[in-house]
């Protein structure tokens, strides 16, 4: 007797994952997030491909069937962890290690950038004007790394391959990792202070002004974490009061930004569009990864980037 | 006896060289542009701490008594070689070593912000205009480094830290270097072409339409070495007709670039005003190594970076 098909629900965006590998072992139906709520109890397996959505802390059932696992094509789950999820049963999965070398390339781009003052000679070169400057030796200068998953692990791996002094920050100290006793210290001497943790109610909102406050007035502040680590607020007015030298967000608390958002403009921010893990090829890569987790799912083999779904990431190094 | 005290002649720049520590064991004449033909046969010793000025080719005597040492505070000697410079017994040094590492940061910065974007992220958020991008991933691509002097191999390695496979092309083969029959079919594979090379008849103008041609319609050029390798105007061709994708100079044939330069507004070229070698700091950083290597001189022992009057460069590793 042949095994049931499972039902594989993807909650979509563009472009669709390539999933032909799944034909015949897997009834697929897609949807968009109004219709999530309605088709959840008859799913087995949720693959979240939109994780720009929020729509499913929205949509999990509070009880009755329910997918028994849950897949998002991205690292961070807060926008789909709610206590109903995070009670029950069901495994969540990630797609770890599919944006660690992005992300770090982009934080090794923004602080050579800022240390060669890149963004100002391109202002230069509008106003066609020749104004040589001394710029910064990158290396040896300090950087703190705060959170110690993969992408962090990446961040402080990128910039010490150039010659960067680099602290790596994470909730349990452990060897070559500082727990947060030390956070304010490293970030009181660091160049560079990077947020690259996860977002969970402990992490929430710890860049604020006093932690500003704390860093050296030639110091920046780079997160590609999760934009509700930061205040933004506190932000906008350590820069403004200039205790700080200069700011790059990717990552905001509500994405994405409107035109009439105040952090377009404040001076020495850089603003970018929350792409730092998105690199070309990244669409096929999550597929493949989503593919070899259910091909272990469907042969009862154990699942790997397993969230612990009450801290919000994958523990362990 | 006391040893005559050696007189050293200093065409000046803006700071001067901290030379105190010479007190007593020179005489410190300083010259402009304009009195230095006068006061070069006096001297023993020129110390050219402005290597923007072209005024040692111009005043170098044809015979008679002259320095028996020229000491350059810049990498290049182009600015300063002349025939009768070449032909007679007088040495010249050059500042190798002090500009490598900021060269090659700066090389990595524009390979990154180029791969990420980063130059349009700018444009965007001055427009307060949300558009996420995918971006290329920097591991895994090639680079071209054409010259293979300390600076040359300083972008290489500091490439390959990113994880960039980067082959070196020198004057002559050796290990790890390939020679210039290697050229054409490493700049026709490679995504980042960056010239890095000494300014001498054999290098002036090698960047030409034809090599521009080779490259792919993807790849990149930068050149930080002299601005007399590229011609210029066949560059500009190249990015018109979308032969490469992009390109950064640093460097260009005639210093600085006026106001009415065409080259300020070429579309996919990043113009900088020869800063790449240029961090905080190399003025007391060249002040030492002048003082070393004067005390080496006096004392009688070999000199270092010596420069291969001929070739224009210093030779070896």
């Amino acid at each position: 007797m042949p095994t049931p098909v499972p039902t594989l629900l993807v909650l979509d965006a563009d472009p669709l994952p390539r999933l032909g590998r799944l034909t015949g072992r897997a009834r697929v139906v897609h949807t968009d997030a109004a219709a999530l709520a309605e088709r959840l109890p008859a799913a087995d397996v949720l693959l979240v491909w939109d994780f720009t959505s929020h729509a499913v802390r929205e949509a999990w059932p509070g009880e009755g069937p329910r997918p028994r696992w849950v897949h998002t094509a991205s690292t961070g789950v807060d926008h789909l962890m709610c206590p109903e999820l995070a009670a029950c049963d069901t495994v969540v999965t990630n797609a770890r290690g599919i944006f660690d070398q992005p992300v770090a390339e982009y934080v090794a781009a923004l602080v050579l950038a800022i240390a060669k003052d890149l963004p100002r000679t391109l202002d230069l070169q509008r106003a066609r004007t020749w104004w040589h400057r001394e710029t910064r030796r990158l290396a040896g200068t300090r950087a703190c790394v705060i959170g110690s998953g993969p992408v962090g692990r990446t961040i402080a791996r990128t910039l010490k391959a150039l010659d960067v002094t680099t602290a790596l920050v994470g909730r349990v100290p452990c060897t070559g990792i500082h727990g947060p006793d030390d956070l304010d210290r490293l970030m009181s001497r660091a160049d560079w202070v990077i947020a690259a943790a996860p977002l969970t109610e402990r992490t929430r909102g710890m860049f604020d002004l006093r932690r500003f406050g704390v860093m050296q007035p030639s110091a920046h502040f780079i997160n590609v974490g999760r934009g509700g680590l930061v205040v933004e607020d506190a932000l906008a007015e350590a820069l403004s009061r200039r205790w700080i030298a200069g700011a790059a967000l990717d990552v905001f608390a509500d994405e994405p930004l409107t035109p009439e958002s105040p952090l377009w403009r404040v001076p020495g921010l850089i603003v970018s569009p929350h792409m730092s893990g998105d690199a070309v090829g990244r669409h096929d890569e999550l597929g493949v990864q989503f593919v070899e987790l259910f091909e272990r799912w469907t042969a009862g083999r154990p699942l790997v980037n397993v969230v612990d779904k009450r801290r919000g990431y994958v523990p362990g190094h």
